[in-house]
C-alpha cells in the first residue's frame, strides 16, 4: 500500500503531523492495562484544556465526529422532548435529524447558507418552546460560518434547557470556551484542527448534563453510546468496568496530537489559524472570487469560495489533485456545483499551503481569461 | 509515549503484526480521494473471502465490534419485532439488550455459561415465535464456547426469519461460512483473530437483509449506523456520497491485516489456531486446571480455564503482567473471580506464547504447593 502524496486542504481530514503518524504504530497494550488507563485520563485532561472546561466527563467517543453528535443527542434527548436546533447548513440539519430519530419534537431556527443563526431569533424560539436541548453548530463545515455562542449561552444561564454545541471543526482552530459560555455538552472530531486521523470524537458533558442522563426515564436508545455505561469504564470510580474495547492505537494518536497542540499553545494555535485564514481569504478576494460566508463571521480554518460561472468545479478539483496533489472539498447543499470548501486546519494550516493553493488557483483562472 | 512491551493473550486486543503497525503510519489521504475508495472496495472484497460470502454489502463499520453489533441489530429490527437470541454468556446478553433498546420483543434461549445453545431448543423457540431476527454468538468471548451454526441455518432456510451471527472472535480464527450456513447478517471486530487494532467492525448483510432494511416502515434509530445512508458512500453506485468521514488510518491497518490473513491462507490460519489452541488446552489440563467450555465445543482462540480454589486470580494476572509482560483476561459474569480467559488470536497465536504462558503458570502453581 502506497498512498499518494497529498496536501489535505479540504474540510477534513487534515494533514497529520509525523509525530502523530509515528505514535499510531506503537505496539498495542490492552484497554484494561494499568499503563493504558492513565493515558486515557491524560487525554481527558488535555481535552478539558482545549474545550475550556472543568467538566469531569470529557473523553473521546469511539467513532468519528458524527458518532459524537449522536452520542450527545441520544443521551440528552428522551422521546417526546422538545429540541431547538439552529440550521444554517448540513450539520445543523444533521443534528435535527439525529434528534428526530431519538424521538424529539424538533423545532428549527434557520438561516440562509453561509449566514449565522441570529442569536435573538434563536433565543426567541428557545423561550417559546422551553426545550430540553438547544443545539448550535459552532463552525458550520458546510458553509464556513462561525456562530457566536457567548450571548446565547449567557441568556440561557439558569434555564432548564441544556445547550449543545457542535465543535467538530472549531476545536483548536478558533476559541472554544465551554464553561465560560455555559455550554452543557459539546463534541468534536479528531481529523480537523487537531490533525489526528478520523475515528474518534472528543466530547464533554457538564455535571447537569450528566445528571440529566442519569435521571432519564427511558434507557438511552444506543447501547454503544450510552454515557452511563461508558462512565463505568472511563471513570476510575466506575471501576474500569469493560464496556467496549477502546481503540488503543487511535488513542495513542490523539494523545500525541494533543501534546502537539499544547506544546504550541492553544492561543498561539488559534492565532495561527486566524492569521493564515485571513491571508487565504484576502488572496481569494484579490483573485476576484467571492467569499460565501457572512462577513465578520468567517471561520479562518474553513473557507467557502465561489467559482466563476461556467467553471466545472469538479474538473478543477480533480486537476488540483492531479497536478498539485492538493485536496480541497466541493460545495454541499446550496453550494454544490459552484463553490469549494478550503480547509486550513491544524498541521495543514501552513503559509506554504496558502501560497501554493493561491498560485495554483491563479493559473487555473488564467486559463479562462 | 512509550507503551510497555506486552504479549497480548487476553480476549482482545491481540498483538498486531509489525506490517500492520507500519501501515497505520502512512500519511493520510481523504476519504473521498480517488485513491482511497478502491482501498475500501478491496477491503470489502477481502472481507467477503473471510466471511465466506458473496454479499455485496460487506464493509467495516466505523466503530468497535460492539458498534457492529448495534449496526446489524438497529438496521434489522423495527419496533415491535420479535427477536430470538441465544444467551450463554455476556455477548448474547448484549445482543438481547441492544435489541430491546431498538424496540424488539426479545425472547432468549439460554444455556449455562460455557455451554453452547442447544440447536433444537433454539429452533423450537424460533418456530414458536417466528421472529424477524434470530441471533447467535458464534464464538462467545466470555466463555470460550464455539456455537455450531450450520444445522440451525439449514433449518431456517426459506423462513422469513433473518439469522444474525456474532463473529467478533470467530472471524479468521475458526471457520466462518456465512453463505453456506444461511447467515443473513454478521459482524466481527478487528482486534481479535484479524490482529488489527480495535476500532473497526467488519459487517456483512445478505441481499434479503438489505431488502428488509430498505423496506423498513420507520427510520433506523441510529443515523450514524443507518445502512441505507452508509451505502450511499460505500457503494460506488451510491455515488460516493459523503456520510461520515471514514477512519482512514484504521482502514490502512485493516487492509494490511487482511493481506496478511490471505497471504497465510484462511484455511492455514484456522489450522494454526486449532493446533495451538489444542496445545494450550492440553497443557492446561496437564497442569491440573479445568477447562470451562463444553468439551467438543471449545474455541481454540479463546480458552476459559478455572484457577485453583483460594487463588486470587487478579493478583496472579497482575504478576503475569509484571513479571512476564503477558496479558490474559479475567473471567466475566459467572466466571468472575475464578477463571481466566486466554486468547491465542491472530498474531498472538504463536507456539512461543503457548510455551511461555504454560511455563509461567507452572511456576505460579508451584508456589502454592
Amino acid at each position: 500500500m502506497h498512498p499518494p502524496d497529498r496536501i489535505l486542504m479540504g474540510p477534513g481530514p487534515s494533514d497529520v503531523h509525523p509525530r502523530v503518524l509515528q505514535s499510531l504504530g506503537h505496539p498495542l497494550i490492552g484497554h484494561l492495562d494499568p499503563d493504558f488507563t492513565p493515558l486515557l485520563d491524560r487525554v481527558g485532561e488535555q481535552l478539558r484544556t482545549l474545550f475550556g472546561t472543568s467538566n469531569r466527563v470529557t473523553f473521546p467517543v469511539s467513532g468519528t465526529g458524527s458518532a459524537g453528535m449522536e452520542a450527545t443527542v441520544v443521551n440528552l434527548v428522551e422521546p417526546g422532548d422538545d429540541v431547538v436546533v439552529g440550521v444554517n447548513g448540513v450539520f445543523g440539519g444533521r443534528i435535527a435529524e439525529v434528534a428526530r430519530r431519538a424521538g424529539a419534537n424538533v423545532h428549527t431556527v434557520e438561516a440562509p447558507w453561509g449566514r449565522i443563526i441570529d442569536p435573538q431569533a434563536f433565543l426567541e424560539e428557545v423561550r417559546k418552546r422551553r426545550p430540553a436541548v438547544a443545539a448550535l453548530v459552532h463552525a458550520e463545515t458546510s458553509t464556513g460560518a462561525h456562530q457566536p455562542v457567548a450571548e446565547i449561552g449567557e441568556a440561557l444561564r439558569g434555564e432548564d434547557t441544556l445547550l449543545l454545541l457542535d465543535c467538530v471543526t472549531s476545536l483548536a482552530g478558533v476559541e472554544v470556551a465551554v464553561d465560560a459560555w455555559g455550554v452543557d455538552a459539546g463534541y468534536s472530531g479528531t481529523q480537523k484542527c487537531l490533525s489526528v486521523p478520523p475515528g474518534l470524537s472528543p466530547v464533554t458533558f457538564s455535571d447537569r448534563a450528566v445528571a440529566k442522563v442519569r435521571g432519564r426515564a427511558s434507557p438511552v436508545q444506543s447501547w454503544y453510546l450510552d454515557l452511563t455505561l461508558l462512565l463505568g469504564y472511563l471513570d476510575a470510580e466506575g471501576g474500569r468496568t469493560y464496556h467496549h474495547t477502546a481503540p488503543v492505537s487511535m488513542i495513542y494518536g490523539l494523545a500525541e496530537g494533543l501534546d502537539l497542540v499544547l506544546e504550541e499553545g492553544v492561543d498561539a494555535r488559534i492565532a495561527r489559524h486566524a492569521h493564515l485564514g485571513g491571508l487565504l481569504q484576502d488572496g481569494l478576494t484579490q483573485l476576484g472570487l467571492p467569499l460565501l460566508a457572512q462577513e465578520g463571521h468567517r471561520l479562518p480554518q474553513l473557507t467557502t469560495v465561489g467559482l466563476p460561472d461556467g467553471v466545472d468545479e469538479a474538473a478543477w478539483r480533480a486537476r488540483l489533485l492531479k497536478e498539485y496533489g492538493i485536496e480541497v472539498g466541493g460545495g454541499l447543499g446550496d453550494f454544490a456545483g459552484r463553490a469549494w470548501r478550503i480547509g486550513l486546519m491544524g498541521h495543514s494550516c501552513d503559509e506554504r499551503n496558502v501560497r501554493l493553493l493561491l498560485a495554483a488557483l491563479e493559473r487555473l483562472l488564467d486559463e479562462t481569461r
